[in-house]
Order: C-alpha cells, then sequence, then structure tokens
C-alpha cells in the first residue's frame, strides 16, 4: 500500500534513464562515455529558428498564446503539408501542443475510457502505452516481425480489434525503436481495414523528414480527414528541448481539443511557438536536409559495422536515427548485456525492453545520435569488449 | 453518441475563453475593449530573466534536460525558500513541471484513482476539478463563505471527508478569483485535520509573492513535511508564455513523480528553465517588488471606486491581481451582465460560473491586469452603463 494511484506501479521507467543514470555516473568517475543510448541527436537547434526565438523574447512576447497555439503557425503548418506533401489541411485542423508527449495526451484523454483498448506494435515508443494506461485505458502491444518491418499488418488489425473495447490503431513511421518507414499500400490497408472496424487510424510521423536515399514517404493524411497525425518540431526541426509539438485532427476534435488543452495545460510555450515559426523558412529546411545526410552517413558505417561484430540488422532503417538490432547470437539478455558493455567499456545502449516484450531480450537499440569518429570508437570498444 | 470519452463532457470551456472570444470578434470590428477578464498581467518577463533565456539560446541550451528538471533550477528554488521564508527544503524534494497546470497533472495522476476524491473550494480555480476528472476522480467543491474568506475551514474539511474516497484537501493561499490569503492558524488546523483523516494537505501558492502591505504569508510548507506545494513562475516572476513550475513533495513521490514526468512530458523547457535561472537575482526580484508596488495601486483604486457602483466586496485581496466582487445589488446573473456589458461598453470581465457553482450567478471576477488609466476608463464607462 503505496497510497499512490495503482497506475503508477504499471508506469515503468524508461531503460534508458537507468542506462543513462549508470552512464552519468561513470562520468563522474572520469570514465569517458560513448552515448548511443539517447534519443535526441548532437545537433542543436538550427541557427534561424533560435534567431527567430531570440527576437520574440526582445520583443517581450512572453504572453500566453491561444491553446491551441498561435494562429500563424498553425497556418505554417497547414502550408508545409502542401508544400511538401502537396496536401492540403486546413490549419483550423492542427493543434500546436506541448510536443507530441502534449499531443498524445490529449488525444488519449479525448478518446480513450476506462477499458478501452489501444491496439500498437511491439516493439515501439515505451511511453505510448503509459498514456493510455494514465487515463485507465489499455495499450494492447501486438508482436510484430521482421517480415513485415516491425510495423502491424492489416491481419494483425483485424485479428486483435475487440469490437467492444479497441477504439485505434497507433502507428509510428519512422518508427521508434527500428527507424522502418511501412509502406504506402501497408498504411492504406490498415486504414481501410481500422475504418470499416469502426475506429481510428493515428498515426506517429515525429520523424517523418529524417529519412534517407531519398525516401519520402506521403504523410498518413492522405489517407482520409479521418486519419488523426501526431508530429513535432522535436526531431526533424531539431528543437527538442523547447517542447513543441502538433496533431492534425478530424473538425469535430477541435473543441474538445481545445477544451482539454485549455484546462490541462493553458498554451504551449511561446517562445516556441515564435521560434517554430522560423522552422519552415528555407534556411532552416536547408540546415536540417545536411543532418539528414550526415545521419545517413552515421547509419550506413554502422550498417556495415555492426554485422561483423555479430550484430543481425532484420530491418533496415529508412528514417529516424535508430538500428534495432538483433543481437541473439551474442547473448539472451540484452538488459544483462547493455549494463555489462556499458561497465567495462563506457558504451551506453539500450536494450529492446524499453519498447515492448515481443523478443525483448534479444534486442538492442543503437542511437546514432553522436557523430562517425565517435561511432567509430564505440565499434573498436565493442568488437575488442567481444573478443576478450 | 460523440465517440469522446465520456469525461470530455463534464470538462467546461473557461467561460473567461468565450468572453475573450467576444471581446476580439468586437476588437475585430474596430471596438475598443477594456480586458479585465484574463488572468495575467500585462507586464512582460523582466529583463534580468529574458536576458538569460536569450544567452542559453546562443549558447546552444536546447536538449533536454532531466524530467524533474535542471539540477541547478532545483537548487536555486530550494535556495529562494531558505531566504524568503526561512525554510529549509532539499532540491531532491522538488520537481520542475511545465508549468503549475504540469504540476498539478502529475500530482493527480500520481494519487488519485477512479472514484477517488479531492476536496477543494468553491470559488476556485477551474481547472483544478477537471484535472481531478480526467483521471476519473472527482473534485469535490466545497461551498466556502465571505467570513472565512472564501477558504476552507477546519470543520468543512472534517465535514465532507468521506473516508472511503477523500484523497487530498487543494487549497489556494492567494486564491484566485478572490485574492484571499487564508490565515495561517487556519491553513494549520486544516493541515492537522486532514493528517488526521489520513489524508494529504496540497497548497497552490502561484500567486505567493505578489502580496499587499507587506503581507508575507508563510509557505504551507513549515506546516510539515508532508504538505504538498504547487508553485509557478507565470505570476510573480512573469514567466506565463514559458510555461515553468514547480512542485515541493515529500520525498517517497520523487520517484514517482519521475516516472510519471517522463512518460508524459519528458521534460521541462529547456530555454524556460535556464531563463529562470536569472529569477531569483537580486535584479529580478527587485523588478517584481515595482510590479507589487503598481499591482497594489490598481488595487485601491478598485477597492474605494466599484462600491460606488454598487458592487460589494466582501473580502479584501490581499495578493494575486483579483477582486471578487458580489454584484447581487446589480443583477441575479452575472453571465448575462457580463455579456450585455461587454457588448455595450467594450469591458471585460468574467462571470462567477468560471469558478464553481455557489452563488456563481451573483459574482464576477475583475482582473486589474491592465494600468490604472484603463481601469479608470472601464469604471466610467461601466458607471455610465448602469446609469442608462
Amino acid at each position: 500500500m503505496t497510497g499512490f494511484a495503482s497506475r503508477t506501479e504499471e508506469i515503468a521507467p524508461f531503460q534508458v534513464m537507468a542506462i543513462l543514470e549508470q552512464a552519468q555516473a561513470l562520468e563522474a568517475q572520469g570514465i569517458d562515455v560513448i552515448h548511443l543510448e539517447v534519443g535526441e541527436p548532437d545537433f542543436p537547434t538550427p541557427e534561424p529558428i533560435v534567431k527567430a526565438g531570440i527576437q520574440a523574447l526582445k520583443e517581450g512576447k512572453t504572453h500566453y498564446t491561444p491553446a491551441l497555439g498561435l494562429p500563424e503557425l498553425r497556418q505554417k503548418v497547414a502550408d508545409f503539408y502542401q508544400s511538401r506533401y502537396g496536401v492540403k489541411v486546413s490549419a483550423n485542423r492542427i493543434a500546436i501542443t506541448p510536443g507530441a508527449s502534449g499531443a498524445l495526451l490529449l488525444l488519449m484523454a479525448a478518446r480513450l475510457e476506462a477499458g478501452d483498448e489501444l491496439l500498437m506494435a511491439d516493439p515501439g515508443y515505451p511511453c505510448n502505452r503509459h498514456f493510455a494506461r494514465v487515463f485507465e485505458a489499455h495499450g494492447r502491444l501486438i508482436p510484430t516481425h521482421a517480415e513485415s518491418g516491425f510495423q502491424l499488418t492489416r491481419e494483425q488489425v483485424q485479428q486483435h480489434w475487440h469490437k467492444s473495447a479497441s477504439k485505434a490503431v497507433l502507428m509510428a513511421s519512422p518508427a521508434n525503436p527500428t527507424g522502418a518507414i511501412i509502406p504506402h499500400e501497408q498504411l492504406e490497408q490498415i486504414a481501410v481495414q481500422t475504418r470499416q472496424l469502426g475506429g481510428e487510424l493515428w498515426v506517429d510521423e515525429i520523424y517523418h523528414g529524417l529519412t534517407y536515399h531519398d525516401a519520402r514517404p506521403q504523410t498518413a493524411l492522405v489517407l482520409g480527414d479521418d486519419v488523426i497525425v501526431i508530429n513535432s518540431f522535436s526531431k526533424y526541426f531539431g528543437m527538442t528541448g523547447w517542447r513543441l509539438g502538433w496533431m492534425v485532427l478530424p473538425e469535430h476534435y477541435i473543441p474538445v481539443i481545445e477544451r482539454l488543452a485549455q484546462n490541462l495545460f493553458l498554451a504551449p510555450s511561446t517562445p516556441a511557438q515564435y521560434a517554430a515559426l522560423a522552422a519552415f523558412n528555407e534556411d532552416s529546411l536547408g540546415i536540417m536536409e545536411e543532418r539528414c545526410l550526415e545521419l545517413q552517413q552515421r547509419r550506413d558505417y554502422l550498417l556495415a559495422e555492426l554485422p561483423t561484430l555479430g550484430f543481425n540488422i532484420p530491418v533496415i532503417p529508412d528514417g529516424a536515427f535508430y538500428i534495432y538490432a538483433d543481437a541473439s547470437a551474442l547473448t539472451q539478455d540484452t538488459q544483462h548485456f547493455c549494463q555489462q558493455l556499458l561497465e567495462d567499456t563506457g558504451v551506453a545502449l539500450t536494450p529492446g525492453f524499453d519498447f515492448g516484450e515481443h523478443d525483448a531480450n534479444l534486442y538492442i537499440r543503437f542511437a546514432y545520435t553522436t557523430n562517425i569518429e565517435r561511432l567509430k570508437q564505440a565499434v573498436s570498444r565493442i568488437k575488442n569488449w567481444l573478443e576478450k
């Protein structure tokens, strides 16, 4: 009897945070740690965005904005869908949120009752099921397989759908921890299937833009005005610490989300919103494209090296900055493996358990969020350690 | 059947937002509106704080911080309790949050089960009961009276406590919408009573510091390490749009709140946190004290004038920037009264219904968040309108 709400017992801390803590303890002892665990690239926010933020602060723009965000920022997001994807989206359908986290929180508060189910892929972003849990609903983890790119399939949605409880399917493309983009046809099938079942399709596109080899996935918004898309300024736009995201919603959602946002958040950060107004400028987009190339080089390096160490990479990431590697040739307990590796070599990785339950003991996520020199050092340290 | 979770039906929009919308529509027609409805002063963030934010941005401080905030900011908050209140609080007990809103959300998620009750004063801050509602708990509004400063009393806590359901009492001092500070003895009695009942006392101190005539209320933290205090950089420190607050918690709460914060928010805004590091500097505190004097002049002006218009002010506000006026000599329907007044004169006020149910039709909140010249215009417009 802790006195805490029972939901708190089911909300696990990130493994990655425990790893990070262990890493920081080592660093405090003077040990050099190579951080391949955290989902945040080493790049700072692009300069044009920072400049816009500074300018706004100098102009005294420090008051509350409307709960759904600055109208001009909602319009810029709408314009971006037109210019990048050729998709017409009304600015009225866009809610600016405190990070994609804020978007997920509002969406689940709006839609999920006690006992409701939200279908999601295992492996996936760990917080998703915890958002459902805080609202007394259940994030139903569906084991996915390398053959379908660790993404859900139409058949799985059909098979796992509970008419009385299932409310929506939450997908991510590119996905965390796999970096996998779902083929457009596969996503379309899921959209059609979910609609037939009377449910909603929610798509997390926070890694959109961070894609390689001219892979330019289409936004799920083209699949219908009933599809809900979650996005963020954190990853592609390099604004992690500013805590700003957005959501594209069917129109009838807007008054409900607005009411919830007013009550739960008041409004998203004002300086962040003014900074983000510059995120869609050519200058900023140019910087982001350079960063994509840099990430691609890092990925290509690891794709070449990790197999020589004994890791198998069943799904080649097309985006984000993650490789989900099968370590079963090296260990059956990646949690222990990662702990030991960190302790012995200072290389920090995230074990599969952060992302679900299915074969989690066999997988490790490599986040290539540090430069290629450091990646080379990491590979060499792992190599020496494995050879011992 | 809207498809939305049933909680959404019980979460009302702020009346003040509807008023604000109506006001903005009038402004779009070129009508001059005097805004006495919104709970946000006209002052921008003090310059030393803005400068610190700009400096941090220039230094590339745009990455995630720990979920509970920068250790140095947690320490500064702890030091502030020592220097201002003479209270020793360990930095480990402080959680930096995305606004006081974020603090309330985490606290209720941690503590309230489906069906649990949270006792609170009517009138009070409207979102409080909605935070409880999103977690399937119930914010129990207890009618308060002018004689006890529109604050709860020990007797009321005892009388309304349900052994099976009640978990905590949420107080605010200075309070919104009344500006009333609860006498320390009254709060102490409630702390003792709540503890005896096996519950927790939560105190919202976001208007602390914004107090007049050298009224320097003591923080509720002196009443025991089990008392939870919510605070914010928004009001006293003038950082509304930055969305930054904090909470002082019993130590055993920290790992639970940290886990929830990791999952629901990741972390508070990084630029806001670096800016807030300068909030406790002498320069900043000096600016805030000047603002208190300015607010006091505004209050004194309205306290003198409103009774001549027919408003009765049963409780003299000692802090915040609100007057909760009894309009029963003028109307029995303050909602209609406020709408009509806005339409006819351009003076925007908030009717009592935003703050609860008890006698809400008789009360109006005046937020003196605009300068004294404008207040004079408002008084003169109301006077002319009433005389018609």
